[in-house]
């Protein structure tokens, strides 16, 4: 029984020794390979706060631009704010945005953001994802909350992720 | 016309200037007052992690208690993830969770998160409670991620804020 | 006599003691002022470089869109960065570009960054403005480097400054 | 086709994808290396500062010692100052310094600074030798800045890489 | 009753609320006066040891002068490290080191670290200064461990603090 | 003669370079293999502190957790702090306590820090160790100073490194 297995607790709380008391859990047992993971997320925001993203876009003033820059940035600080996260070389961050009507039809609008990482390590960048659509996210809502400051961030979940011993994952 | 003044945009996006250049906008001439904002979020997580963290609250493997630290942290690197805010002294910050059931009355329950943050400070502390909200989230989804995959952030937004010359806020 | 005076070295090199001995200077008996810096910078970049940011810049590549923000985010972390520099609050920072001919009319041409940082505090934000500079050029060259590694930054100084006790300079 | 072939635009701007968005691109499928970058540039100092300098290095107040360390340390942080510069393991980084006189014998003087930086890794250490400089002499400005607010940073550049598919470069 | 004085517990873990949630505590309320902190610690080195730092302080390899930029940089870094620590301004660090022998008259040395921090806040500097001190104390380590593994750090302790309702402390 | 070879000093000083000049030292030529290191350290409290640990940790105000957390964190970022540590992956870090009687049977008593990491690097953590344990026992300080304020951290060394060149040591 080597150590990993020795973590392995019944309630499968794996960043929690035997003893309940949390720890970085040891990987260096496990296989370095290609892992890659995308997670996505929106903001629900109002009719004036589409518009002044949609035109700032096409002209100027580039909320997305900025958004994906803070994405990218937060991936690569995922294991300094995750307490447990080890720290991983990043291969690749990519972060995208689409802007889609409500299913309501009411007027207001989701801005999407859907965040790829990708590493050769021997554990999976799922929070680097979800690390870097938050951040995204929260940069959207900090550069629009001038205008409306009821934006709501909602729906941020891993969407895939490939790689590593446990298998592929799509939900 | 103040510089501040100069900087509104028709738009409302004041993290812009008049020619859609990105800014971190002028607080010098606002007041420095108390300030207060509380954020919440909530992660839906499946009956077996909802188990583990209450038998890990309540016994050892305290997932809660990480989460409350990882969002504390969180709120003091605000300024260096979101990319115009500004920096500023905290306070205080104070994070607390609860555990409720769905509302659809499914085997799911949600895990809620509250931030609060205080400074005095020429501007407010919306994004700090907001950026605490999400970690804490972020770090509720790593710790317990070998259990479920599916577990998915939502309804992070803006309860309330108090202080400074825009008024106080409650949603 | 108080420590800063004391601590007054008859070569001018205030950040070091009597002894010699590195030391962040006292400032707490400085007036808490408000402070301005600019500072300006430019890296000479090639024809095909020049074309690529601005066909960049009107269409969809927005390379001095992502420096202005490094800029922005690097005054931030110019304490962490400078090892005697005071931590500030900074009340605003702003990060401009122009792009022009050589004086000589060669075909290169420059990208010049002009930084300006405002706070309110016992010291002046010379350094947060120099960073801000060096760091939006730095990834400039990062940006870039694919098309040509012979890019050159240079005239990184001091524009001017205003506030604080030992008077305005302007260059 | 694989991804980092798709990811090539007709103009050389590797750090975009083919819409535009920025992205910090691939590398996972290049091969581990090792790599080194050299970098310099200079600041440009009255004689006083000089004098000081010499005079501190000689004796006490070890200006280029406290910039020296100030560069390593940056080299270390350029993942988290460059937007899009992948977070890499050092093997090895050295700054070192000349001072000289000016070419045109005005009293001025030059100090020179040039960083070596190694890695094993998928990509280059251009970015971390450059930021090392660009710290060195930001640090060697805020040090002087007390006798001379004129110094001029300038010349900073890539003198040498080695290692990578690209091939080696010598300026 | 304030809010602090609602936090008061009856064991004087004022981190904690009542209900005994970690917590940033808040400080809002209290006065911002000038306050200072001195720590001290030291290191247990070898007769060999020893006698590479004084060589290398007299003539160049600077182990102290590192180790002293270490320290002051690290008290910038106090409230990013101590989870429940307030991001503070800093007026003033300054870390000073002395070599004595030991008190048993063994052959090992002491190098003994005193690090002070100032400030005008609402809360005072002692975990800036014991932290300047312990990583002054951590760089000593990692640059001699190559002649001496058994170094070892201890009497890591406040000496004297004023400012602040509470009264000046002296040890 | 390689260039490690080249840097090695007479002294034992590895962190400095023939000239005597502080460097991030070359081990790009080292082999990347397993390497593990335990340090561990204490802090003396009084019977205050430590009836507030015993019963925070048994019941809900759980010092020792928050202590843990933050010294896994601070092994993360020990090449920030240690201005000549190279950065490394980390493959594990678990830090654990023990509270025990004085041995001179005073009403004091210590609460020890240990803490272990691993890494699959060309280098090994020892310095990580030594980190997670002194930002450990610094965050018990902060967190009991307001019962007493006389508490001291000391007997901070290195137990055991395994892997690597130089051999395996045990203290």
């Amino acid at each position: 029984m080597n150590e990993t297995e020795r973590n392995l607790r019944a309630d499968g709380l794996t960043h929690f020794d035997a003893q309940g008391r949390a720890i970085m859990v040891d990987v260096s047992e496990k296989a370095k390979t290609v892992r890659e993971a995308t997670a996505s997320g929106r903001i629900r925001v109002s009719k004036e706060v589409r518009a002044a993203i949609e035109n700032g876009t096409a002209k100027k003033g580039n909320v997305l631009g900025v958004a994906r820059i803070a994405g990218i940035m937060a991936a690569k600080e995922t294991s300094h704010l995750i307490p447990l996260c080890h720290p991983l070389p990043l291969a690749k961050c990519a972060v995208e945005f689409d802007i889609t009507d409500m299913e309501d039809k009411t007027t207001d609008a989701y801005v999407i953001a859907r965040a790829t990482v990708r590493t050769t390590a021997e554990t999976g960048v799922e929070m680097e994802a979800l690390t870097a659509v938050s951040v995204a996210l929260l940069t959207v809502y900090d550069m629009c909350k001038a205008i409306d400051k009821r934006m709501e961030i909602g729906a941020v979940h891993l969407d895939r992720k490939t790689g590593g011993k446990s298998g592929d994952f799509v939900r």
